[in-house]
Protein backbone atom coordinates (compact mmCIF):
# COMPACT_ATOMS: atom_id res chain seq x y z
CA UNK A 1 0.00 0.00 0.00
CA UNK A 2 2.89 2.11 0.46
CA UNK A 3 2.92 3.26 -3.03
CA UNK A 4 -0.82 4.06 -3.11
CA UNK A 5 -0.32 6.29 -0.26
CA UNK A 6 1.77 9.21 1.92
CA UNK A 7 2.42 9.95 4.99
CA UNK A 8 1.83 14.12 5.98
CA UNK A 9 2.12 16.11 8.49
CA UNK A 10 -1.59 16.86 10.06
CA UNK A 11 -2.90 19.58 12.69
CA UNK A 12 -5.47 17.15 14.27
CA UNK A 13 -7.91 18.81 16.30
CA UNK A 14 -10.61 17.29 18.44
CA UNK A 15 -12.57 19.16 20.93
CA UNK A 16 -10.60 22.00 21.45
CA UNK A 17 -7.35 20.07 21.77
CA UNK A 18 -4.46 20.41 19.03
CA UNK A 19 -2.30 16.94 18.25
CA UNK A 20 0.42 17.16 15.94
CA UNK A 21 0.65 13.81 13.73
CA UNK A 22 1.84 11.89 10.58
CA UNK A 23 -1.48 10.95 8.84
CA UNK A 24 -2.08 8.61 6.22
CA UNK A 25 -3.10 10.44 2.73
CA UNK A 26 -3.98 8.91 -0.54
CA UNK A 27 -1.24 9.64 -3.38
CA UNK A 28 -2.83 11.44 -6.51
CA UNK A 29 -0.31 11.33 -9.54
CA UNK A 30 -0.47 12.44 -12.95
CA UNK A 31 -0.91 9.57 -15.70
CA UNK A 32 -0.17 10.47 -19.36
CA UNK A 33 -1.80 7.83 -21.86
CA UNK A 34 0.11 7.36 -25.00
CA UNK A 35 -1.75 6.52 -27.94
CA UNK A 36 1.03 5.33 -30.81
CA UNK A 37 3.23 7.93 -29.58
CA UNK A 38 0.65 10.72 -29.79
CA UNK A 39 -0.25 12.29 -26.29
CA UNK A 40 -4.09 11.17 -25.42
CA UNK A 41 -4.90 12.16 -22.30
CA UNK A 42 -3.83 13.34 -18.96
CA UNK A 43 -5.47 11.96 -15.76
CA UNK A 44 -5.15 12.26 -12.09
CA UNK A 45 -4.96 9.18 -10.59
CA UNK A 46 -3.92 6.37 -8.08
CA UNK A 47 -0.86 5.33 -9.52
CA UNK A 48 -1.20 1.68 -9.42
CA UNK A 49 -2.46 -0.63 -12.38
CA UNK A 50 -1.72 2.11 -14.89
CA UNK A 51 -1.46 -0.42 -17.99
CA UNK A 52 -5.42 -1.33 -16.86
CA UNK A 53 -6.30 2.06 -16.39
CA UNK A 54 -5.06 2.90 -19.52
CA UNK A 55 -6.93 0.04 -21.01
CA UNK A 56 -10.40 0.64 -19.91
CA UNK A 57 -9.63 4.31 -20.52
CA UNK A 58 -9.66 3.28 -24.32
CA UNK A 59 -12.47 0.82 -23.87
CA UNK A 60 -14.52 3.87 -22.47
CA UNK A 61 -13.36 6.10 -25.14
CA UNK A 62 -14.63 3.60 -27.45
CA UNK A 63 -10.92 3.88 -29.16
CA UNK A 64 -10.40 0.01 -28.60
CA UNK A 65 -13.25 -2.88 -28.60
CA UNK A 66 -11.36 -5.84 -26.87
CA UNK A 67 -7.89 -7.25 -26.30
CA UNK A 68 -7.87 -7.80 -30.13
CA UNK A 69 -7.13 -4.38 -30.72
CA UNK A 70 -4.15 -3.58 -28.62
CA UNK A 71 -0.89 -4.95 -29.77
CA UNK A 72 1.28 -3.79 -26.70
CA UNK A 73 0.80 -2.02 -23.97
CA UNK A 74 4.27 -0.55 -21.48
CA UNK A 75 3.23 1.49 -17.88
CA UNK A 76 5.70 2.92 -16.16
CA UNK A 77 4.21 3.71 -12.85
CA UNK A 78 7.26 5.36 -11.52
CA UNK A 79 6.92 8.26 -14.22
CA UNK A 80 3.27 7.80 -14.82
CA UNK A 81 3.46 6.81 -18.12
CA UNK A 82 1.11 4.62 -20.30
CA UNK A 83 2.28 3.99 -23.87
CA UNK A 84 -0.12 1.67 -25.83
CA UNK A 85 0.38 0.65 -29.86
CA UNK A 86 -2.53 -0.87 -31.24
CA UNK A 87 -2.80 -3.07 -34.18
CA UNK A 88 -5.03 -1.04 -35.98
CA UNK A 89 -5.76 2.58 -35.37
CA UNK A 90 -9.62 2.61 -34.47
CA UNK A 91 -10.30 6.37 -34.94
CA UNK A 92 -8.00 9.19 -36.84
CA UNK A 93 -6.18 11.75 -34.51
CA UNK A 94 -8.20 14.41 -35.85
CA UNK A 95 -11.58 12.21 -35.00
CA UNK A 96 -9.91 11.98 -31.30
CA UNK A 97 -9.43 15.80 -31.23
CA UNK A 98 -12.62 16.74 -31.98
CA UNK A 99 -14.56 14.36 -29.69
CA UNK A 100 -12.24 15.64 -26.92
CA UNK A 101 -13.16 19.39 -27.62
CA UNK A 102 -16.74 18.87 -26.18
CA UNK A 103 -15.84 16.17 -23.60
CA UNK A 104 -15.32 17.88 -20.17
CA UNK A 105 -14.58 17.74 -16.52
CA UNK A 106 -16.23 15.57 -14.77
CA UNK A 107 -19.47 15.20 -17.36
CA UNK A 108 -17.83 13.49 -20.62
CA UNK A 109 -20.78 14.91 -22.59
CA UNK A 110 -19.95 12.98 -25.74
CA UNK A 111 -19.82 9.46 -24.24
CA UNK A 112 -23.43 10.00 -23.42
CA UNK A 113 -24.58 11.21 -26.41
CA UNK A 114 -22.72 8.90 -27.96
CA UNK A 115 -24.49 6.43 -26.00
CA UNK A 116 -28.31 7.90 -26.58
CA UNK A 117 -27.38 7.46 -30.40
CA UNK A 118 -26.35 3.56 -30.34
CA UNK A 119 -28.53 2.44 -27.86
CA UNK A 120 -29.91 -0.21 -30.03
CA UNK A 121 -25.99 -1.19 -29.97
CA UNK A 122 -25.63 -1.32 -26.27
CA UNK A 123 -28.35 -3.01 -25.38
CA UNK A 124 -28.02 -6.23 -22.68
CA UNK A 125 -29.30 -9.23 -24.33
CA UNK A 126 -28.29 -11.40 -20.86
CA UNK A 127 -30.45 -13.03 -18.94
CA UNK A 128 -27.84 -13.31 -16.32
CA UNK A 129 -29.68 -13.16 -12.74
CA UNK A 130 -28.46 -12.91 -9.39
CA UNK A 131 -29.78 -14.57 -5.93
CA UNK A 132 -31.11 -11.44 -3.80
CA UNK A 133 -29.21 -12.69 -0.90
CA UNK A 134 -25.95 -13.25 -3.04
CA UNK A 135 -25.83 -9.06 -2.76
CA UNK A 136 -24.97 -8.44 0.46
CA UNK A 137 -22.30 -11.09 0.85
CA UNK A 138 -20.39 -9.27 -2.11
CA UNK A 139 -20.72 -5.92 -0.92
CA UNK A 140 -19.84 -7.28 2.04
CA UNK A 141 -16.28 -8.49 0.71
CA UNK A 142 -16.25 -5.85 -1.76
CA UNK A 143 -16.43 -3.29 1.44
CA UNK A 144 -13.57 -5.46 3.31
CA UNK A 145 -11.08 -5.35 0.37
CA UNK A 146 -11.45 -1.51 0.56
CA UNK A 147 -8.31 -1.39 2.13
CA UNK A 148 -7.43 2.72 0.90
CA UNK A 149 -11.04 3.57 1.72
CA UNK A 150 -10.75 2.24 5.39
CA UNK A 151 -7.29 3.92 6.04
CA UNK A 152 -7.82 7.45 4.10
CA UNK A 153 -10.93 7.90 3.14
CA UNK A 154 -10.09 9.21 -0.21
CA UNK A 155 -10.80 6.62 -2.99
CA UNK A 156 -13.14 4.92 -4.58
CA UNK A 157 -13.29 1.22 -5.39
CA UNK A 158 -14.81 -0.60 -8.09
CA UNK A 159 -15.11 -4.62 -8.57
CA UNK A 160 -16.30 -7.43 -11.48
CA UNK A 161 -18.00 -10.00 -9.70
CA UNK A 162 -19.32 -13.30 -10.68
CA UNK A 163 -22.82 -14.25 -8.37
CA UNK A 164 -20.51 -15.47 -5.66
CA UNK A 165 -17.36 -13.63 -6.26
CA UNK A 166 -15.28 -10.49 -6.57
CA UNK A 167 -13.03 -11.56 -10.01
CA UNK A 168 -10.90 -8.14 -10.61
CA UNK A 169 -11.03 -5.27 -7.47
CA UNK A 170 -9.10 -1.93 -8.23
CA UNK A 171 -9.05 1.46 -6.38
CA UNK A 172 -8.82 4.88 -7.04
CA UNK A 173 -9.03 8.59 -6.47
CA UNK A 174 -11.53 8.74 -9.22
CA UNK A 175 -14.61 6.81 -9.56
CA UNK A 176 -14.38 6.92 -12.98
CA UNK A 177 -10.65 5.76 -13.04
CA UNK A 178 -11.51 2.77 -10.49
CA UNK A 179 -13.79 1.25 -13.00
CA UNK A 180 -12.21 2.22 -15.87
CA UNK A 181 -9.42 -0.18 -14.24
CA UNK A 182 -11.06 -3.14 -13.63
CA UNK A 183 -12.89 -2.67 -17.16
CA UNK A 184 -9.39 -2.57 -18.70
CA UNK A 185 -7.83 -5.51 -16.10
CA UNK A 186 -10.43 -7.92 -17.24
CA UNK A 187 -9.51 -7.18 -20.85
CA UNK A 188 -5.81 -7.50 -20.23
CA UNK A 189 -6.53 -10.96 -18.78
CA UNK A 190 -8.94 -12.19 -20.80
CA UNK A 191 -12.05 -12.36 -18.54
CA UNK A 192 -15.22 -11.75 -19.95
CA UNK A 193 -17.53 -9.18 -18.34
CA UNK A 194 -20.85 -10.51 -19.85
CA UNK A 195 -22.68 -12.29 -17.24
CA UNK A 196 -20.99 -10.44 -14.56
CA UNK A 197 -21.98 -7.85 -11.90
CA UNK A 198 -20.43 -4.60 -11.50
CA UNK A 199 -19.81 -2.97 -8.14
CA UNK A 200 -18.84 0.47 -7.13
CA UNK A 201 -18.59 2.55 -4.30
CA UNK A 202 -19.23 5.52 -5.88
CA UNK A 203 -22.76 7.23 -7.54
CA UNK A 204 -24.09 5.86 -10.90
CA UNK A 205 -24.29 8.86 -13.04
CA UNK A 206 -24.99 8.45 -17.10
CA UNK A 207 -21.67 8.07 -17.51
CA UNK A 208 -20.79 5.50 -15.13
CA UNK A 209 -23.62 3.72 -16.24
CA UNK A 210 -22.58 3.99 -19.90
CA UNK A 211 -19.06 2.55 -18.92
CA UNK A 212 -21.27 -0.67 -17.38
CA UNK A 213 -23.51 -0.77 -20.75
CA UNK A 214 -20.06 -0.66 -22.92
CA UNK A 215 -18.68 -3.50 -21.12
CA UNK A 216 -21.91 -5.48 -21.20
CA UNK A 217 -21.96 -6.06 -17.65
CA UNK A 218 -25.66 -6.47 -17.14
CA UNK A 219 -26.05 -5.73 -13.57
CA UNK A 220 -24.69 -2.88 -11.16
CA UNK A 221 -24.52 -2.40 -8.27
CA UNK A 222 -23.36 0.90 -5.71
CA UNK A 223 -23.40 1.32 -2.42
CA UNK A 224 -24.54 5.17 -3.18
CA UNK A 225 -27.19 7.09 -4.86
CA UNK A 226 -27.96 7.27 -8.60
CA UNK A 227 -29.03 9.66 -10.97
CA UNK A 228 -31.85 9.92 -12.95
CA UNK A 229 -30.48 10.16 -16.04
CA UNK A 230 -28.83 6.79 -15.20
CA UNK A 231 -31.51 5.04 -14.02
CA UNK A 232 -33.60 5.85 -17.60
CA UNK A 233 -30.48 4.87 -19.58
CA UNK A 234 -30.16 1.30 -17.21
CA UNK A 235 -33.81 0.73 -18.57
CA UNK A 236 -33.36 1.70 -21.86
CA UNK A 237 -30.15 -0.57 -22.10
CA UNK A 238 -31.74 -3.44 -20.30
CA UNK A 239 -29.25 -2.99 -17.37
CA UNK A 240 -30.37 -3.72 -13.75
CA UNK A 241 -29.22 -0.60 -11.67
CA UNK A 242 -29.01 -1.29 -7.81
CA UNK A 243 -28.75 1.54 -5.34
CA UNK A 244 -28.01 2.43 -1.98
CA UNK A 245 -26.83 -1.56 -1.23
CA UNK A 246 -25.65 -1.26 2.53
CA UNK A 247 -26.25 -4.09 4.42
CA UNK A 248 -29.26 -6.16 3.80
CA UNK A 249 -31.09 -2.90 2.25
CA UNK A 250 -31.05 -1.85 -1.43
CA UNK A 251 -33.00 -0.06 -3.52
CA UNK A 252 -33.63 -2.11 -7.54
CA UNK A 253 -34.20 1.27 -9.54
CA UNK A 254 -34.31 -1.20 -13.27
CA UNK A 255 -35.18 -4.35 -14.47
CA UNK A 256 -35.42 -6.20 -10.99
CA UNK A 257 -36.28 -9.97 -13.11
CA UNK A 258 -32.21 -10.05 -12.14
CA UNK A 259 -32.53 -9.83 -8.58
CA UNK A 260 -34.20 -12.97 -7.44
CA UNK A 261 -35.82 -13.29 -4.22
CA UNK A 262 -36.47 -16.25 -2.11
CA UNK A 263 -39.78 -17.31 -3.26
CA UNK A 264 -39.46 -17.54 -7.33
CA UNK A 265 -37.39 -20.37 -8.44
CA UNK A 266 -34.44 -20.00 -10.81
CA UNK B 1 -36.65 21.60 -5.41
CA UNK B 2 -38.91 19.89 -7.90
CA UNK B 3 -36.48 20.77 -10.64
CA UNK B 4 -33.32 19.24 -9.60
CA UNK B 5 -34.93 15.76 -8.71
CA UNK B 6 -37.29 13.06 -10.02
CA UNK B 7 -39.61 10.52 -8.61
CA UNK B 8 -39.02 7.11 -10.08
CA UNK B 9 -40.00 3.86 -9.31
CA UNK B 10 -37.89 1.41 -7.29
CA UNK B 11 -38.13 -1.90 -5.32
CA UNK B 12 -36.78 -1.36 -2.30
CA UNK B 13 -35.83 -4.50 -0.38
CA UNK B 14 -34.97 -4.54 3.31
CA UNK B 15 -33.90 -8.17 5.26
CA UNK B 16 -36.18 -9.95 2.22
CA UNK B 17 -39.18 -8.06 2.52
CA UNK B 18 -39.68 -6.35 -1.19
CA UNK B 19 -41.51 -2.47 -1.32
CA UNK B 20 -42.39 -0.98 -4.64
CA UNK B 21 -42.21 2.89 -4.04
CA UNK B 22 -41.76 6.04 -5.92
CA UNK B 23 -38.64 7.79 -4.33
CA UNK B 24 -36.76 10.58 -5.03
CA UNK B 25 -33.74 10.69 -6.96
CA UNK B 26 -31.24 13.68 -8.38
CA UNK B 27 -31.90 14.87 -11.49
CA UNK B 28 -28.28 14.76 -14.04
CA UNK B 29 -28.63 16.79 -17.28
CA UNK B 30 -26.59 17.72 -20.08
CA UNK B 31 -25.04 21.17 -20.70
CA UNK B 32 -23.80 23.08 -23.47
CA UNK B 33 -21.45 25.94 -23.03
CA UNK B 34 -21.67 28.21 -26.28
CA UNK B 35 -18.77 31.14 -26.08
CA UNK B 36 -19.22 33.53 -28.50
CA UNK B 37 -21.33 31.31 -30.38
CA UNK B 38 -18.71 28.41 -30.24
CA UNK B 39 -20.06 24.83 -28.35
CA UNK B 40 -16.73 25.15 -25.78
CA UNK B 41 -17.98 22.36 -23.14
CA UNK B 42 -21.04 19.69 -22.45
CA UNK B 43 -20.93 19.22 -18.64
CA UNK B 44 -23.28 16.63 -16.72
CA UNK B 45 -24.87 18.45 -13.85
CA UNK B 46 -27.55 19.93 -11.83
CA UNK B 47 -29.77 22.04 -13.91
CA UNK B 48 -30.15 25.04 -11.55
CA UNK B 49 -27.71 27.92 -11.50
CA UNK B 50 -26.24 27.54 -15.07
CA UNK B 51 -25.18 30.75 -15.77
CA UNK B 52 -23.27 30.59 -12.68
CA UNK B 53 -21.73 27.27 -13.47
CA UNK B 54 -20.69 28.46 -16.87
CA UNK B 55 -18.93 32.06 -15.73
CA UNK B 56 -17.55 29.53 -12.78
CA UNK B 57 -16.05 27.10 -15.55
CA UNK B 58 -14.55 29.55 -17.59
CA UNK B 59 -12.53 31.30 -14.99
CA UNK B 60 -11.75 27.97 -13.89
CA UNK B 61 -10.32 27.26 -17.16
CA UNK B 62 -8.72 30.55 -17.23
CA UNK B 63 -10.43 32.37 -19.17
CA UNK B 64 -11.93 34.95 -17.83
CA UNK B 65 -10.70 36.43 -14.72
CA UNK B 66 -13.31 38.39 -13.68
CA UNK B 67 -16.87 40.09 -14.29
CA UNK B 68 -15.05 42.41 -16.18
CA UNK B 69 -14.34 40.29 -19.11
CA UNK B 70 -17.89 39.21 -19.35
CA UNK B 71 -20.12 41.22 -21.72
CA UNK B 72 -23.33 38.95 -21.56
CA UNK B 73 -24.58 35.57 -19.85
CA UNK B 74 -27.82 33.68 -20.90
CA UNK B 75 -29.04 30.55 -19.55
CA UNK B 76 -31.73 28.38 -20.92
CA UNK B 77 -32.26 26.06 -18.31
CA UNK B 78 -34.80 24.16 -19.69
CA UNK B 79 -33.11 23.17 -22.98
CA UNK B 80 -29.23 23.34 -21.23
CA UNK B 81 -27.72 26.00 -23.17
CA UNK B 82 -25.41 28.80 -21.97
CA UNK B 83 -24.34 31.30 -24.42
CA UNK B 84 -21.63 33.77 -22.94
CA UNK B 85 -20.49 36.21 -24.80
CA UNK B 86 -16.97 38.01 -23.81
CA UNK B 87 -15.76 41.71 -24.20
CA UNK B 88 -12.89 40.23 -25.51
CA UNK B 89 -11.66 36.99 -26.41
CA UNK B 90 -8.76 35.62 -23.97
CA UNK B 91 -7.58 32.81 -25.70
CA UNK B 92 -8.04 31.94 -29.63
CA UNK B 93 -10.72 29.18 -30.10
CA UNK B 94 -7.61 26.77 -31.62
CA UNK B 95 -5.91 27.03 -28.20
CA UNK B 96 -8.82 26.56 -26.39
CA UNK B 97 -9.23 22.94 -28.46
CA UNK B 98 -5.74 22.55 -27.92
CA UNK B 99 -6.13 23.19 -24.25
CA UNK B 100 -9.11 20.30 -24.68
CA UNK B 101 -7.26 17.89 -26.02
CA UNK B 102 -4.78 16.45 -23.26
CA UNK B 103 -7.85 18.16 -20.52
CA UNK B 104 -9.71 14.59 -19.64
CA UNK B 105 -12.07 12.79 -17.66
CA UNK B 106 -12.52 13.61 -13.89
CA UNK B 107 -8.38 14.35 -13.79
CA UNK B 108 -7.99 17.92 -15.65
CA UNK B 109 -4.56 16.93 -16.10
CA UNK B 110 -3.65 20.47 -18.11
CA UNK B 111 -5.08 22.33 -15.13
CA UNK B 112 -2.79 21.07 -12.91
CA UNK B 113 0.26 21.56 -14.98
CA UNK B 114 -0.81 25.29 -15.61
CA UNK B 115 -1.25 25.52 -11.44
CA UNK B 116 2.65 24.14 -11.15
CA UNK B 117 4.07 26.69 -13.75
CA UNK B 118 1.87 29.26 -12.68
CA UNK B 119 2.62 28.56 -8.88
CA UNK B 120 3.70 32.02 -7.90
CA UNK B 121 1.35 33.89 -9.42
CA UNK B 122 -1.38 31.65 -7.58
CA UNK B 123 0.64 31.91 -4.09
CA UNK B 124 -2.04 33.62 -1.54
CA UNK B 125 -0.83 36.85 0.20
CA UNK B 126 -3.85 36.94 2.69
CA UNK B 127 -3.09 37.66 6.05
CA UNK B 128 -7.09 35.99 6.92
CA UNK B 129 -7.67 34.13 9.87
CA UNK B 130 -10.87 31.91 11.71
CA UNK B 131 -10.96 31.01 15.00
CA UNK B 132 -10.83 27.46 15.25
CA UNK B 133 -14.48 27.43 16.85
CA UNK B 134 -15.85 28.79 14.08
CA UNK B 135 -15.37 26.11 11.86
CA UNK B 136 -17.82 23.36 13.26
CA UNK B 137 -20.30 26.39 12.98
CA UNK B 138 -20.12 27.11 9.79
CA UNK B 139 -19.54 23.30 8.90
CA UNK B 140 -23.29 22.67 10.66
CA UNK B 141 -24.63 25.36 8.98
CA UNK B 142 -23.16 24.20 5.90
CA UNK B 143 -24.49 20.64 6.07
CA UNK B 144 -28.30 21.78 7.34
CA UNK B 145 -28.27 23.70 4.11
CA UNK B 146 -27.67 20.53 1.56
CA UNK B 147 -31.06 19.42 1.47
CA UNK B 148 -30.42 17.92 -1.84
CA UNK B 149 -27.67 15.76 0.11
CA UNK B 150 -30.18 14.72 2.50
CA UNK B 151 -32.91 13.99 0.37
CA UNK B 152 -30.85 12.08 -2.80
CA UNK B 153 -27.47 11.11 -1.09
CA UNK B 154 -26.75 12.09 -4.96
CA UNK B 155 -24.91 15.33 -4.18
CA UNK B 156 -21.92 17.65 -3.73
CA UNK B 157 -22.51 21.02 -1.79
CA UNK B 158 -19.88 23.75 -1.80
CA UNK B 159 -19.97 27.24 -0.54
CA UNK B 160 -18.15 30.80 0.23
CA UNK B 161 -18.34 31.59 3.55
CA UNK B 162 -17.23 34.52 5.38
CA UNK B 163 -15.99 33.68 9.28
CA UNK B 164 -19.46 34.35 10.55
CA UNK B 165 -21.61 33.10 7.65
CA UNK B 166 -22.13 31.28 3.93
CA UNK B 167 -22.45 33.48 1.92
CA UNK B 168 -22.95 31.73 -1.65
CA UNK B 169 -24.16 27.90 -1.53
CA UNK B 170 -24.96 25.19 -4.24
CA UNK B 171 -25.20 21.80 -5.06
CA UNK B 172 -24.22 19.90 -8.36
CA UNK B 173 -23.90 16.03 -8.60
CA UNK B 174 -20.20 17.33 -9.86
CA UNK B 175 -17.75 18.04 -6.62
CA UNK B 176 -16.26 19.89 -9.47
CA UNK B 177 -19.23 21.92 -10.61
CA UNK B 178 -20.70 22.55 -7.16
CA UNK B 179 -17.28 24.43 -6.47
CA UNK B 180 -18.00 26.23 -10.38
CA UNK B 181 -20.65 27.28 -9.25
CA UNK B 182 -20.01 29.37 -6.16
CA UNK B 183 -17.16 30.53 -7.69
CA UNK B 184 -19.50 31.47 -10.59
CA UNK B 185 -21.95 32.80 -8.34
CA UNK B 186 -19.49 35.46 -6.62
CA UNK B 187 -18.25 36.65 -9.85
CA UNK B 188 -21.68 37.38 -11.26
CA UNK B 189 -22.54 38.57 -7.76
CA UNK B 190 -19.62 40.88 -7.07
CA UNK B 191 -19.25 39.00 -3.93
CA UNK B 192 -15.02 39.03 -3.18
CA UNK B 193 -13.13 35.21 -2.68
CA UNK B 194 -10.22 36.85 -1.23
CA UNK B 195 -10.40 36.82 2.89
CA UNK B 196 -13.01 33.97 2.53
CA UNK B 197 -13.40 30.10 3.37
CA UNK B 198 -14.65 27.64 0.63
CA UNK B 199 -16.19 25.17 1.91
CA UNK B 200 -17.05 21.41 0.26
CA UNK B 201 -18.60 18.07 0.86
CA UNK B 202 -16.19 16.50 -1.55
CA UNK B 203 -12.50 15.36 -1.46
CA UNK B 204 -10.22 17.63 -2.59
CA UNK B 205 -7.77 16.44 -5.02
CA UNK B 206 -5.56 19.05 -6.93
CA UNK B 207 -7.79 20.07 -9.23
CA UNK B 208 -10.18 21.45 -6.75
CA UNK B 209 -7.19 22.69 -4.85
CA UNK B 210 -6.73 24.85 -7.96
CA UNK B 211 -9.92 26.08 -8.17
CA UNK B 212 -9.71 28.00 -4.85
CA UNK B 213 -6.27 29.18 -5.58
CA UNK B 214 -7.38 30.49 -8.53
CA UNK B 215 -10.67 32.20 -7.02
CA UNK B 216 -8.11 33.35 -4.14
CA UNK B 217 -9.79 31.63 -1.12
CA UNK B 218 -7.13 31.31 1.15
CA UNK B 219 -9.01 28.32 3.34
CA UNK B 220 -10.07 25.62 1.99
CA UNK B 221 -12.50 22.56 4.25
CA UNK B 222 -14.24 19.71 3.67
CA UNK B 223 -15.65 17.15 5.58
CA UNK B 224 -14.26 14.69 3.36
CA UNK B 225 -10.22 13.86 2.61
CA UNK B 226 -7.36 15.16 0.71
CA UNK B 227 -5.16 13.67 -1.55
CA UNK B 228 -1.03 14.59 -1.35
CA UNK B 229 -0.83 16.17 -4.29
CA UNK B 230 -3.18 19.02 -2.85
CA UNK B 231 -1.99 19.05 0.38
CA UNK B 232 1.56 19.73 -1.40
CA UNK B 233 -0.28 22.18 -4.04
CA UNK B 234 -2.08 23.94 -0.73
CA UNK B 235 1.49 24.16 1.23
CA UNK B 236 2.98 25.33 -2.23
CA UNK B 237 0.39 27.79 -2.75
CA UNK B 238 -0.27 29.39 1.22
CA UNK B 239 -3.98 28.17 1.18
CA UNK B 240 -5.12 26.29 4.51
CA UNK B 241 -6.48 22.76 4.08
CA UNK B 242 -8.17 21.52 6.46
CA UNK B 243 -10.55 18.00 5.68
CA UNK B 244 -12.52 15.54 7.72
CA UNK B 245 -13.99 18.66 9.38
CA UNK B 246 -16.26 16.33 10.98
CA UNK B 247 -18.56 17.71 14.30
CA UNK B 248 -15.74 19.58 16.50
CA UNK B 249 -13.01 17.34 14.54
CA UNK B 250 -10.72 18.09 11.99
CA UNK B 251 -7.23 18.19 10.52
CA UNK B 252 -5.22 20.68 9.34
CA UNK B 253 -2.93 19.74 6.65
CA UNK B 254 -1.22 23.06 5.99
CA UNK B 255 -0.68 26.50 6.95
CA UNK B 256 -2.12 25.92 10.40
CA UNK B 257 -1.56 29.29 11.34
CA UNK B 258 -4.73 30.64 9.92
CA UNK B 259 -6.35 28.66 12.08
CA UNK B 260 -6.20 30.53 15.43
CA UNK B 261 -6.88 28.31 18.87
CA UNK B 262 -8.34 29.88 21.84
CA UNK B 263 -4.98 30.76 23.55
CA UNK B 264 -3.86 33.46 20.45
CA UNK B 265 -4.83 36.98 20.36
CA UNK B 266 -5.70 37.44 16.89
Amino acid sequence: MSGETSRLKVLRIRDGKTESLRDVVIKESPVTIFLDDIELANLMCSPKNLDCLAVGFLFAEGIIRSKKDVKKVFADEKDGVVWVELKKAVKSTEELIARRFITTGCGKGLTYFDATQGGERLRSKSRFKVRVDSLPLLMREFLRKSRLYRFTGGVHSAAICSARKILVFNEDIGRHSAIDKVVGECILKGIKTTDRIMVTTGRISSEILVKAARSRTPIIVSKSAPTDLAVRLAADFGITLVGFARGSRMNIYSNAWRVVTHREKR
